[in-house]
């Protein structure tokens, strides 16, 4: 009974999110299904991060065990055959039978894109959150970097949720002006800066919402509503109702997840 | 009667191409039916290109006269509210009545993309055409600059065409490797390399299909089937039976149209 690591990137749009749902079509239901055709039997599928409906992933990893034993170049092949064109398996490898995406990951990454233009793009409107009007990039660089560290972020967790512990460690956080896609209008009014701006940030673990709800906040600095040192007083708060609003799903990217060498290593 | 010059980004996904067409909904169809909500009677639009179903724009140019009298500003407003969110109009300037976007046009870019790695990204499927396998770059570049200059593109036209000549002039015809898309995941086997390719072409004006079919030749030369002088052989035969295959739509974009300075500034 092998067990695979795989590593899957997905166009969020028009799925109910990672995880498996009554109302409506999830990525995990998916790969569960392909995985029911390639192995005559119900197969379970864990994945490193629930993203929420309308969520991408370039990165995410998942994993499962299956009775068949294959090679991991033809488990992705056979699921990239059966899966829509929407998901993609881009790395497969063995792993151990007790490697768990969740509890061993070390550190995630996200994206979060916004467009920063009157006109919002054709090409990017199922990617990107649409802001126009004017932006301090600089600041809202400032006040992410406030993030980096280890803190109590209740602050930055959807209401209603309920986890052991709010402490999570940020190793970076940084606001910028992102490369043009290769796709980018050149969008009235012309500037030699990209409309695309990006927020990363790599941590140990997020809270529910977590990413939005500091984009959310990033943009209340950016628009000049709350200064840079806000960030560092909403914080200390632990107050969700003082954060900025929840930034809409469609701008954020699962980038990737990191996982101790050992076990990467299927060892 | 003011007439207006409007600069259209736009997702072809799912449209029957720019060209009104009883089959489905068209670009053009779009525009009118917008215009005749805002002027109060049908308006007729005319586009610079008519791209084919799928094929994509970032700057198609199209021109229209309204009764009613209006900024451009408000026009470019007006039917950005009206039209669906894969339609945007990105720049507007009054125009002389005698403006034709098609037979004023001095220059025409297209852009063809490519995605050339065994698994294919989730956000480019739309957007690229699937070419798993090597090809050989420098050799599909190699072949693009023979098509520079003034030719008889007669074997690069969709069988079945009738224009006055086939003769056109290629101002920039470039095979290149382009930037990754800020959402590329890093598709296995990782290299440092970009999976997006791209060709990029300049023009006087172009034939029917004529890209399409360029990209399709350039790709037998990119997989060793043809030497890079073929490509010479094939204009000099004007015989669309020996030119390579038709790429498929959905890899191709209008990037923009260019015309004589006194029009654009619409004197």
């Amino acid at each position: 009974m092998p067990t695979f690591k795989i590593t899957v990137a997905y166009d969020g749009t028009g799925f109910v999110g990672w995880q498996r749902q009554a109302n409506g079509v999830s990525i995990q239901a998916q790969i569960e299904e392909a995985l029911r055709e390639l192995d005559g039997r119900d197969v379970t599928v864990i994945g490193a991060g629930r993203t929420d409906a309308g969520v991408h992933a370039l990165g995410q990893v998942a994993a499962f065990t299956i009775a068949r034993t294959l090679e991991s170049a033809a488990v992705a092949r056979a699921l990239n055959g059966r899966l829509p064109p929407a998901i993609r398996v881009i790395a497969a490898e063995e792993a151990p039978a007790a490697f768990h995406p969740r509890f061993d990951a070390r550190a995630k990454t996200y994206r979060y894109q916004l467009w920063n233009a009157e006109v919002m793009s054709p090409f990017e409107r199922d990617y990107t959150w649409h802001l126009p009007g004017r932006l301090d990039i600089e600041a809202m660089d400032a006040a992410a970097r406030l993030l980096e560290g280890r803190h109590d972020f209740a602050a930055f967790q959807a209401t209603g949720s309920s986890v052991a512990t709010t402490e999570r460690e940020i190793f970076e956080s940084v606001f910028r002006i992102s490369e043009p896609a290769p796709r980018t209008p050149h969008l009235a009014p012309r500037t030699s800066q990209s409309q695309l701006l990006c927020y990363e940030v790599a941590g140990s673990g997020f809270l529910r919402h977590m990413v939005r709800i500091i984009v959310g906040s990033l943009v209340e600095v950016g628009r000049g509503r709350q200064p840079v040192d806000w960030i560092g007083r909403v914080i200390a708060a632990r107050d969700r109702t003082l954060a900025g609003p929840t930034a809409p799903a469609q701008g954020l990217f699962l980038v990737g997840v990191e996982y101790a060498a050992a076990l990467a290593a299927g060892s």
